[in-house]
C-alpha cells in the first residue's frame, strides 16, 4: 500500500486533510455530538443528555459545529414557551457520516463481541450496510491493492521536474 | 435517516462503538500516527518527525497504540547500531483504514479546494478509490436511504415485549 509515497522521506503530510478533518471535529465529544445529530437528536438537552456532556461543553461544540458549516441552527417556539433552537445537519455534516460509519464498523468488529449496539439497513431492501472501499471501476479495494499517491501538483519532485 | 432508532428517549447509546473506537484512538496524535503508519512509516524517529508530535507524545501513543494491538513492535538492529524497534500496523489496525479514508475524504471534499494531498488508487485498475456505504445486495446507499436500527436484543421496548 505504501510503495508510492517513497521516497517517503521527501515528502510531509503537511496539506493533511485527515489532520484539517481533525480540527473541525477535534474532540471526543464533537463526534459524539455529531453520532446523536446523526441519530436524529436535534434539541440542546437532549444532545447534552444522550451524548453525556456537560451542558457547558455540548453549547461550546454546537457553536463550533454551526460555525464550521456542519450543523445549522433553527428557532423554534412551543405555545407558552420561550424560543428555543434545534439543530440540524447541514449537507457537509452529513457527508461526515461515512467516516463515522467507518469508526463505527471498526468498534463492532473489534470492540464488541456482540457486533454493536446500532444496525444500519438499506431502507430499500432491508440488507446491512457496510463502509467499503470501491474504485470508480466499481472494484472492491482490498488494503492490499490500495496505492496511496501524492497528488502530482503536489509531488515536489515531479513538480520540479515539470518545471 | 432516524425514524427506526424513535422514541429515541427510551434509549441511549451508552453501548457506542463509536466512543468504543475513540477510547482506542483518542487523541489527534494517535491519528496521525496511524497515519504514518499507513503511510509506511516504522521507525520511532520517522514517527516523531513526519507527524509533527513531540518525542514523549509519540513514544505514548506508539505505546498505546501496540498495547491496544493496533501497531506491533520488532526488534532489529543495523550492524554497529544499538536494537531499535520497527512499528507494524496489525490486522486490526489496518482494518481502521476506511474509517481514516473516509475522514480524509470528507477533508478532500469540504477543506481543500485541490481535493487534498493523497490520493488513493486501485492497484489493479489505477481507478481512483472512495469510500461508500454499500448494503450486502451490493447497492450503493445514499444517506437518505439509511435505516439506523437499534440491535433487537439491545432495543429495551422490544426486548420486554419479545418476552
Amino acid at each position: 500500500m505504501i510503495g508510492s509515497l517513497e521516497p517517503r522521506a521527501g515528502w510531509t503530510a503537511d496539506r493533511c486533510t485527515i489532520a484539517g478533518t481533525l480540527s473541525v471535529i477535534a474532540t471526543r465529544s464533537t463526534f459524539l455530538i455529531l453520532r446523536e445529530a446523526f441519530y436524529g437528536t436535534s434539541r440542546f438537552d437532549d444532545f447534552a443528555h444522550r451524548a453525556g456532556v456537560s451542558e457547558p461543553v455540548t453549547a461550546a461544540r454546537l457553536r463550533e459545529l454551526v460555525d464550521n458549516g456542519l450543523l445549522e441552527r433553527e428557532d423554534y417556539r412551543e405555545p407558552g414557551q420561550r424560543t428555543r433552537q434545534h439543530y440540524r445537519l447541514t449537507g457537509k455534516g452529513a457527508d461526515l457520516f461515512p467516516a463515522l460509519a467507518g469508526l463505527m464498523q471498526w468498534g463492532d468488529r473489534w470492540l464488541d463481541r456482540r457486533g454493536g449496539p446500532v444496525e444500519l439497513r438499506h431502507r430499500d431492501c432491508g440488507e446491512p450496510v457496510a463502509v467499503e472501499l470501491r474504485c470508480a471501476a466499481g472494484h472492491m479495494v482490498g488494503p492490499d491493492e490500495l496505492d496511496l499517491a501524492a497528488r502530482q501538483e503536489r509531488r515536489h519532485g515531479a513538480t520540479a521536474a515539470n518545471r
